[in-house]
């Protein structure tokens, strides 16, 4: 039993884990695969040191398999296979109160909040695990999570059968909500700098742009009898994004914002008012979305294997974040945590 | 006949208007009482010059009786009392194409790419016309057109029975949204810095805020148990209004983009994930915006004659402008046109 520790200032190290008995209401889980994400490079940047508690165990996006559970806890048992949804809302703030307790205004993310599954056994409330089919590996079940932004964030786009998606940003996300909108029916264009990134997308059947080589509006006019795009996702979390978003969408298009600005971007707010644009934001997923993303994972249509780039024991997560960081030949990197 | 012509460089001269026979499907129209617009300021300073001809007739808010229809039109006779939704869309761009007239791509704006309202008689297609019923004034008829800008945007920014919605900018249009959203079933609050058009809304029921003098976040969040604000309209055009137009909404909140940027704003696009925010902009008006505000307006429940602040002589728009570049104690000023 082991885990992966960060202590802030770009430090990590493993070490042995907490033996924990599942409480009421709780599941613990033998982590499969975990993946990496941006928010735990986030993390171990500093950026979120007031988030976590030192020394922190990060991940939040995982497979396994129920190793035990608490009192009370019903339709799970020893050896379900499961994912989880990684949020821990109040149940009491407007937001929940609302119906949205994914933007609960006391949100706890499991893995940031409270410890995460780069660990051998990941204890959990049970609400938040979700059983998967025999069909779907471990491996893949380990995408669900991110998969799940995705299917949010192409419902919270509409996007509808016939429709032109461009995509702002290849990266994990950006290639899951690729594929979304794709089995929503959408003809997809990527824009993405990253040469792996843009070859690896153009191999999987998207349409691609290299907005440093072409002009990306020239282009999305040119695919649609200068109309526009019917939906535009923001998720390079930068300037250029925040101005060429404005830039694609057809009158009244649909712009969503799934990159997690730093600060303030200066927006073309005229060009809202002009083509009566609509800009929606989007934050993980509603239970709906896991679903949703469980099925689509199953159903093999999606080319998830491909965008698995590194299977990584656990104890190499340093080396995982390094990859990231050099901006090469990554997508996404799993870690091998439950053995 | 005559008519007021802008030169450029915040020149205009009172003038003899040229003698029209309305063409097959048109009208022309003797103007009763044409409203000065922000846009006519905005023409009077020289901002819309690459837009207007030389010399321009400006006026586009209006109210009028027909004087003589042209070959082939139908439904409108003269004695007629109308008012004119001032758009000519091209029918055949991609926006058109979708029904979306109001936004056309070649989209011409009557009293800005054609001759407007500022004259005794006004020649105008047809199909720009709107009949109103007697009981309604031809002054507040000339308040129809501002008031379907405000049906539309209150109608875009989805306001419903019991919400509260915010309005930023207490001119004529924020007044005019703040009404139209109160006929929907909001309580609505008005952020404004004008001491003379905040103690005017304030005598018309409306919650009224300075936004120099108190943290309207605070305040909002106080009126909604924390919650925030169910719609905010961003009527200001100014960075200052951009900033706040993301804290009050709650999560899942609207934004209605109503003033015309010059420029790009600095926007908090992290707020729009983290409540998942909606923000939509709102461009004049549709059909059924004007079918609207004529009812509206002739119910006689919205307070119009308390935003008539001048009726002036057409002959008198120098002074109209210089009232509305003082800051001062001014809502709408009126034009008496067809005498």
């Amino acid at each position: 039993m082991k885990a992966v520790y960060y202590h802030g200032n770009r430090t990590i190290s493993v070490g042995a884990a907490p033996s924990e008995t599942p409480g009421a209401g709780e599941v613990r889980i033998r982590v499969g695969y975990a993946g990496i994400c941006g928010t735990d490079l986030h993390i171990y940047h500093g950026h979120m040191d007031a988030r976590v508690t030192f020394p922190q165990i990060m991940g939040h996006e995982m497979s396994g398999a129920i190793e035990d559970v608490g009192e009370g806890v019903e339709g799970l048992r020893p050896g379900d296979r499961v994912t989880v949804m990684p949020l821990h809302p109040c149940g009491e703030c407007p937001a929940c109160a609302a119906g949205h307790g994914h933007i609960c205004h006391k949100l706890k993310f499991l893995g940031i909040e409270t410890p995460g599954a780069f660990q051998t056994f990941w204890t959990v409330p049970a609400f938040t695990a979700f059983k998967i089919p025999d069909s779907l590996s471990l491996e893949h079940a380990a995408l669900i999570e991110p998969l799940a932004v995705a299917c949010h964030d192409v419902r919270i786009g509409e996007v509808k059968e016939g429709e032109l998606a461009v995509v702002l940003g290849g990266g994990p996300i950006g290639a899951l909500i690729a594929m979304a909108a794709r089995e929503n029916g959408a003809r997809v264009l990527v824009s993405e700098i990253n040469p792996y990134r843009l070859k690896l997308l153009e191999s999987l059947g998207f349409l691609t742009v290299n907005p440093l080589e072409r002009d990306v509006a020239e282009l999305v006019n040119g695919l649609t009898g200068g109309a526009g795009a019917d939906a535009v996702f923001e998720v390079t979390s930068s300037q250029a994004g925040a101005e060429l978003m404005t830039k694609l969408p057809r009158t009244r298009g649909r712009i969503v914002v799934v990159g997690i600005f730093s600060k303030p971007a200066a927006v073309d707010l005229h060009r809202f008012f002009f083509r009566e644009l609509k800009l929606f934001g989007a934050r993980v997923y509603e239970r709906e979305d896991f679903s949703r993303a469980i099925e689509l994972a199953a159903s093999g249509r999606l080319p998830l294997a491909s965008l698995v780039t590194d299977i990584l024991p656990l104890e190499r997560l340093g080396d995982g974040f390094k990859k990231m960081e050099s901006g090469g030949d990554a997508m996404k990197i799993l870690l091998r945590c439950g053995e």
